[in-house]
């Protein structure tokens, strides 16, 4: 980032901001650079090298500016989900910090201290960013399949994560009749059918729902399973469609916990608010798109992702590029490389754009 | 056993032999006296227990005989199940010998070899004994549910062991549209609820079903399963009706991997022919039950026992007394006294009667 005359700073949380010079109006570009175990090599770091690759174009042709670029921590959630864009955003509070630990049970505020990370947060300055776009690939194959070459995303989908247990007992499964059991796998076999067989019907269009996990306990085969729970998660675009589905589930564990002879019962294990992306914003970015290739696709994004933060604080705006087989999270992830360059060039128009119409000073050329 | 007048000897697997002086016909009554981790006082032991008191009464009472006792050894299977019974029965071959190990991968041989047991394997002898008797705690509710206080045996129940797998791909569970996704739960969770749902109506009336286990991998709550498997476990006494449903059970199997993105596949893990005991022997049995308490009832055993093993061998009869709530492989395992003494008196009387019609010269009073 100093190389590419930005002034570059790593700040309390870890992020690794680049400021142009000057007091002109800005577009903060950015995404992550964390991944997760045996990730691969553009979840998140596309975005933020698309960022400094406009940048350092734009100084480079002799506009002194136009663009920020930041490098959000743990977007992963190692310690705290989104803890980059949190902090940046003013919405951490020195309470989620204190609290927030990593899977080994370290302490966030150790390891930043350790890490060295003191100097000042960097922070939205709301006479300076007028909007934040986000690049990413789409970690699923909608665009592949469809043959199109970039997503313009009109917003990231709210998630409700339930758990449902079913308490039952263990019994001998060989000298228990069947009509004495109280078979807490039975009940929940039972229950997750009926779910996912009614989904299909209850959701809205792009509605997806994943049991992820199942495991009975003491999970031996000649033992009445005295333990049973799934993990339910569904995300959608449309905060009134989750919540229409969550009244239909608990119902439906509630129909189960009346009809058997186990406890069943469920708790809410994760919600996030599904977050529209600015729709202005949006359609300078299809627009743009569309020069390069014709009509972009016009999508929710299923994964949670910065902009989901940003969003609730300035103009925000997403674009995808493919990822090949759909794969992401893995070693295997890819995108092909003409597709990344076209994603790198329209963002750079995109930019053009929103400063031109921002009224900046010092308008940098195409 | 030496206290009671017995010569008593353990054998090369640690089985505990009370040979009664004598070459008179003899009644062999024995069990285990081996348990499961934490488990209960009688499963097993009392068994052995009757033997060993009805063989001291006897000597006690000047008829020098009439009973051999016998501990079998490992019947639970911490190396291998019915370990002292095979061997007893001479169908514990070198190779199943040298194959045996723990838990923790320690060898049986080494075990043994480390415990000292090199004397000679007790064997059944062909003109000595004329009948195995063997006592258990039910370890189920049926008796008590019915309130009766004694159970005769008709057979152990045959078991049929089988793992299904569905093996499809991890895919986000945000971003992969559901008609995309090759979802390994969903499909083990509807053929698993179309098992359960079908078995009530193709199952005989003593049949008894279980899916004791059932797991999701990666088994995360944002990734779809990429491979899926349960355990299921289906026993009868008759061997036929095992037939018809394992047939039923394949067949819905294949149907689940005919109309499902994944594939799905089920192994046999485990067979246990069911093994009728002596219809003869069982009637006595019943009979002298029956002078105590009014006809006992008639039952399967669900559980294995070491006399599915001796019943291949010599006629064998169970008799069972009740379990306090069904409760077994449990420290909360327990039996009313009254009841451990009624079902020791019956086995008193059963064993005078076998003896009587094998025309023991030594007839034992009652």
């Amino acid at each position: 980032m100093a190389e590419a005359g930005l002034a570059a700073a790593i700040d309390r949380v870890g992020n690794v901001y680049g400021r142009t010079p000057g007091n002109r109006r800005t577009v903060l570009i950015g995404s992550h650079t964390d991944s997760v175990p045996n990730g691969g090599w553009l979840d998140g770091a596309l975005g933020v090298m698309y960022g400094l690759e406009i940048a350092r174009a734009m100084i480079e042709a002799g506009h002194a500016g136009g663009v920020d670029v930041i490098s959000f921590q743990d977007e992963e959630g190692t310690f705290l989900p989104c803890l980059g864009s949190k902090s940046y955003c003013g919405v951490l509070s020195n309470d989620d910090l204190a609290r927030a630990a990593g899977p080994d049970e370290r302490r966030l505020s150790d390891v930043l201290a350790a890490a060295g990370f003191s100097a000042e947060a960097s922070r939205f300055e709301p006479d300076r960013q007028v909007a934040y776009l986000e690049a990413h690939i789409e970690q699923g194959p909608k665009l592949e399949a469809a043959g199109a070459r970039i997503g313009i995303v009109t917003g990231i989908v709210g998630i409700r994560r339930f758990r449902v247990r079913a308490s039952g007992q263990a019994d001998h499964a060989g000298t228990t009749p069947m009509r004495l059991r109280k078979d807490a796998g039975a009940a929940l076999i039972r229950l997750a059918a009926r779910i996912l067989e009614s989904m299909p019907a209850m959701s809205a269009g792009e509605t997806v729902w994943n049991i992820g996990a199942m495991e009975f306990k003491p999970g031996a085969a000649n033992v009445v399973p005295a333990e049973a729970s799934f993990i339910l998660e569904i995300r959608d675009l449309d905060e009134k469609v989750l919540d229409r589905l969550q009244t239909r589930v608990e119902a439906m564990v509630a129909e189960a916990a009346a009809g058997a002879p186990v406890a069943v019962a469920h708790e809410s294990i994760g919600r996030i608010e599904a977050v529209a992306m600015d729709r202005a914003l949006a359609d300078i970015v299809r627009k743009v798109a569309a020069r390069h290739v014709g009509e972009p696709m016009i999508m929710p994004s299923g994964a949670g992702h910065d902009a989901m933060v940003v969003a609730r604080t300035m103009p925000s705006a997403m674009l995808f590029i493919p990822s090949i087989g759909g794969r992401s999270h893995n070693i295997v992830e890819d995108t092909r490389e003409d597709d990344i360059v076209l994603g790198c060039r329209v963002l750079a128009d995109a930019v053009n754009e929103v400063l031109s119409r921002a009224g900046s000073t010092d308008r940098p050329g195409r």
